[in-house]
């Protein structure tokens, strides 16, 4: 999508790649996918912790392939998550809401039920998964009969970036890829610009899809295939998902708006160049959005 | 666009016409292009009031034209209406908040400078102009290889669901043109089964964009091409809108839910039928629409 009104406020030939209106509403849908496609021979169930997308992506995609699917959820999780995994058939098993208690849990349900685990972004078939956004990103706009000067995917655990930076790399390398946080949660920059991977961070964002910290595999794929990773205020988020609500008419959700409030904090690294912002989700609690874009225009 | 849950939940094959997505957001530009395309020779300025869309959509239509146009409002249009028609270069010229004020108003611009009238609905410029959107469904439907059983059009004043039904005689006299309105403005359907236009009504309906009066040459053609008007409470309104914005994640305003709260509120008429529903429009006060939405599924 496009939009000429957002074109001349900001001085850019932006499109939109819009994985909001992917199947479970975001992105995930991919990775998850991709991944139980290539589950071990003989697996009748695959199991993962998911607070967010991933569970409800790969609640669906077991569901597509006939396989049983657990998701150990925390008890707090919002109950527009939980409504969603148990929307698809899977089983939900509550656990409590610390990473400690989710691994716990999550070991109890393999070795229970001899379940295959499949991670949320730090595992090759779901980067790989995560990457064919890029792979369509490259297509869509060769048919349009153009190249985009930049690429910008939201970071968070990092399997979207790494794997459009690898997608890139393979089939159109001159294509730069542009990884965009909130300051709120920028573990991905740290480690990207030290080199030095942070493990730990104790983010402060309404991007809650952006709050996990950066993946191993990630990190390294980030570091070879991506060029920058760039941070944007609070401010610029809701700003930036007012624009989209507003402008758009797209219901995207705040992590989804992290790309176009890049465009916005950095607008020299923009200026005149045809950039793809990926808009990863749209699944949100509607009440605190709105509260959010209310006022902005 | 479709949605499979959607279709899944109903069961009905639908498809959504995404008129939220046009200039001005809404399904307005179509009849304001083709009138100002249609002024006299020598016309300079064109003039309307309005407090919603159609000010907005002359204005924009006006400036693509390279024509001046005057906007008379009412002081108490919302903010984000004024600042629409103003961004689009019109002049506006506020006056007190009654149909009186809003039409002497209007004269006195009229006669200080020479403005050519456009009325919103009840104009024949402005029927078949909207009656554009019905063409590129029938096209559009054929394209992806079939004809829909029936087309439905919310219904204000009435220049879109006339323009709908006119064009649909001429091109594909096969499909049925349903009009919905809310119950608390029922103006429409009252008028098409009695044979007598109502001119009067007290509206009481969060569809905004639905609070106008049938127009007589609107009446007319209803009457002679449209199936019928069925009409929906407020309560499926909001949940019309809640699942639009969270499974099609199109953010389209109350009046535009008005088509889909049909399908919910007459579910035997579309019981594995192919229907087309206009999304009308996707201008909004945020906090207002949201708090309609939040807490529905």
């Amino acid at each position: 999508m496009t939009s000429a009104s957002l074109n001349t406020l900001l001085g850019a030939d932006l499109y939109f790649k819009c994985e909001h209106l992917q199947k479970v509403g975001a992105f995930k849908a991919r990775g998850a996918s991709n991944a139980v496609l290539q589950v071990p021979d003989g697996t009748e169930i695959v199991a993962t912790h998911s607070s967010g997308n991933h569970g409800a992506a790969l609640a669906w995609a077991a569901a597509q392939q006939g396989l049983r699917c657990t998701v150990v959820m925390p008890e707090n999780a919002p109950e527009v998550k939980k409504s969603a995994v148990a929307a698809y058939g899977a089983e939900i098993v509550f656990c409590e809401p610390t990473l400690q208690a989710r691994e716990a849990t999550l070991q109890a349900v393999v070795q229970s039920s001899g379940a295959h685990v499949i991670p949320p972004f730090d595992d090759a078939r779901i980067i790989a998964g995560q990457g064919t956004v890029a792979q369509e990103i490259v297509g869509q706009c060769r048919e349009l009969g153009f190249a985009p000067d930049l690429i910008v995917a939201p970071v968070g655990g990092g399997g979207l970036l790494a794997g459009v930076g690898l997608a890139v790399s393979a089939l159109a390398p001159d294509i730069k890829v542009l990884g965009a946080e909130p300051a709120g949660a920028d573990d991905a920059q740290r480690s990207f610009r030290s080199g030095v991977r942070v493990t730990e961070q104790q983010p402060q964002t309404m991007a809650d899809g952006l709050r996990t910290t950066l993946g191993e595999r990630n990190f390294v794929l980030i570091r070879r295939y991506v060029q920058d990773v760039v941070t944007v205020s609070e401010a610029a988020i809701a700003e930036a998902l007012a624009l989209l609500w507003r402008r758009t008419k797209q219901f995207v959700e705040p992590s989804a708006a992290v790309g176009l409030a890049a465009v916005m904090a950095h607008p020299a690294r923009f200026r005149n160049k045809r950039a793809v912002i990926v808009l990863t989700g749209g699944n949100m609690d509607i009440a605190a959005a709105a509260s959010l874009v209310a006022g902005r225009s």
